[in-house]
């Protein structure tokens, strides 16, 4: 029944930030009899609804969900509260909230309310459990998102042609698996180069090709204020959400477009100060999706936590690389990435990991 | 049976060129009574070492061989007059011989004589079989070498960090797997940069770390003639050839060292005369180990059969990439490879190919 949470808790990741995703079944005689999972503000928490939406008796049930039942009265009255008076009998949960609020005082409320805790899970499902939550956690503990970006280049490395064509050098497998990710990401961002080479909408489609809503919102980095009010991007009502350094530049308003000034280092937008708007908005989650540029500067900064690497058996030349100069010297600086994944998406590969932090590299410049 | 076949002649490869490798086996009763691969010239063709070393009765049994045994007399006497002497009833065997000498004319002799032919393979086992004579059919038809790219890159497509380290971005079991790839080469080709930056041995070693041999050959292009005497390319006991535009500036003996003074085509070795030289000397398969600019320069020239990228999972950035400009600028004229194959080293991944040729272009320009 873990199978059951877990799919519930990834089912909404992209959905319901700043709250994590979560899931949660309950079961009696080891059958499901019922499950829910979290609401985005100001609706319930998963725990909540799976008791509300219970149809059979729950007391002396079991309760399953993927993060520590949240303890303190905040947007919603704490899950503990709910759990204790339905009658349930055991939580099986594999993981903290990394909340500090949280943290451990949910089972202890739990416990103490005579509800047995079971936490007895392999590496695998913690692990999985940690992944869900792991934008949460990031802004939780650095106020920082947590960015992943996506590449899409040949086999030698190159992004684009010389006359920068991008257009398509991965297969349409891989394509449509990076819209989905888009899916599961609070918001996607780019630069303004990506904007006016690619003309992107950045959205992701449902197999009607109706705008599914999702990503919730889009990022773009626009130093100089260049953006046009015609670009694709627009044409979707989710939110776009532009910064600038000169926002008099940009003299055109639209409903789903918000505007943001902030500092200039060396005639690009200050990111430590971007990253702090988008935590203080709720934006937990970011993939980003643009060019050299923007990669190189997130990467050279340690704000990059994952990523895509969508590799196509082409060869292209060139100097249109995916990642220019981030000051490594030596090979024992390289980059390592950890907790590896290969897919297979026709002729492509995805291979996808996270960043190896050094030990001696603070997150957050 | 063909199994068997198929891997003697294998294990023969980069072993026996001018010679295309072949393996056969001689059945009896549906039992394997002898065996023979292609020995070096001057020696025997695997048919009739596989005859000659036979101690059971030959008589009516069947010759399984993997290319149609030739039918002329060259170093050796034609194989076709072994075997109709020999008292072999059938021949089975999956290719003609792509050598005109031959070419169908093999089978004629041995149907002419009362042997029984069969030629019902699966597509695999053609592709198989050809792809073992790959290097002397591109011989045959363009007088000129096979030639494979091996490239080992991080996962952004650099092969080295901008103060030029490379050593390691990859796993040793993918360096294992590139020596042990060089051994299935008539010779490995390298730059002079390669040279002076990582001074390596090209050498195929066993698992007691003693030298065998193989590669047979390496090739070293030295325009201006820099290579140093003590280079570490010299130590074992392979013939090096050395291609310069100015012989007179390498004032140094080897015994295993032989010169070609070549073109000059901006400043660079001629290639053409290079690819021409090396398939008069019965070098028919090599594998390029280089860096940047004769990857590129190999492409850009339509010289490239096929490639090896071991891709690390790792992140360098900067600016050196395994393949420079060959001048594509829009995306349909992409390289496009062919037959891939993706083998796991570790972390790493191996991913194989042959170039896909365009309809109009020709491969020797």
């Amino acid at each position: 029944f873990i199978e059951r949470a877990f799919l519930l808790a990834e089912e909404s990741l992209g959905q319901v930030s700043p709250r994590p995703s979560v899931g949660a079944v309950i079961i009696k005689d080891n059958k499901l009899i019922s499950e829910g999972k979290t609401d985005p503000q100001p609706g319930n928490h998963a725990e909540v609804n799976a008791i509300n939406k219970c149809n059979e008796d729950i007391v002396n049930s079991t309760l399953i969900c993927t993060l520590e039942p949240h303890s303190y009265h905040g947007v919603s009255p704490p899950c503990t509260e709910a759990i204790i008076k339905s009658g349930i009998k055991k939580v099986i949960c594999p993981i903290e909230d990394p909340n500090p609020k949280v943290s451990g005082n949910g089972f202890r409320q739990l416990i103490h309310a005579g509800i047995e805790i079971e936490r007895n899970f392999s590496k695998k499902h913690i692990k999985r459990a940690k992944k869900i939550i792991e934008g949460f956690e990031k802004s939780l503990v650095y106020k920082i998102p947590f960015i992943s970006l996506k590449i899409a280049s040949s086999i030698d490395g190159k992004i684009s042609t010389n006359s920068n064509q991008s257009k398509w050098i991965t297969s349409e497998k891989s394509r449509n698996y990076g819209r989905l990710l888009r899916s599961k990401y609070d918001a996607v961002m780019t630069g303004i180069n990506t904007i006016e080479s690619d003309n992107p909408q950045l959205t992701f489609r449902d197999k009607n090709d109706n705008n599914t809503g999702y990503p919730r919102h889009k990022i773009v980095l626009d130093s100089n204020g260049k953006i046009n009010q015609d670009a694709k991007i627009f044409d979707s009502n989710e939110k776009t959400i532009v910064f600038t350094t000169d926002k008099n530049k940009i003299n055109f308003k639209k409903n789903n477009l918000e505007i943001f000034e902030v500092g200039n280092i060396d005639g690009r937008t200050n990111l430590s100060e971007i990253m702090k708007i988008l935590n203080n908005l709720g934006i937990h989650k970011i993939l980003v999706e643009s060019g050299n540029i923007l990669n190189t500067e997130l990467i050279k900064k340690n704000f990059v936590d994952k990523v895509y690497f969508f590799i196509s058996p082409k060869i292209i030349g060139g100097d249109k690389t995916s990642v220019g100069d981030i000051g490594i010297q030596n090979i024992k600086d390289i980059i390592m990435l950890r907790d590896l994944e290969y897919k297979y998406l026709d002729e492509d590969i995805l291979l996808s990991g996270y960043i190896k932090e050094k030990n001696n590299v603070f997150r957050n410049n």
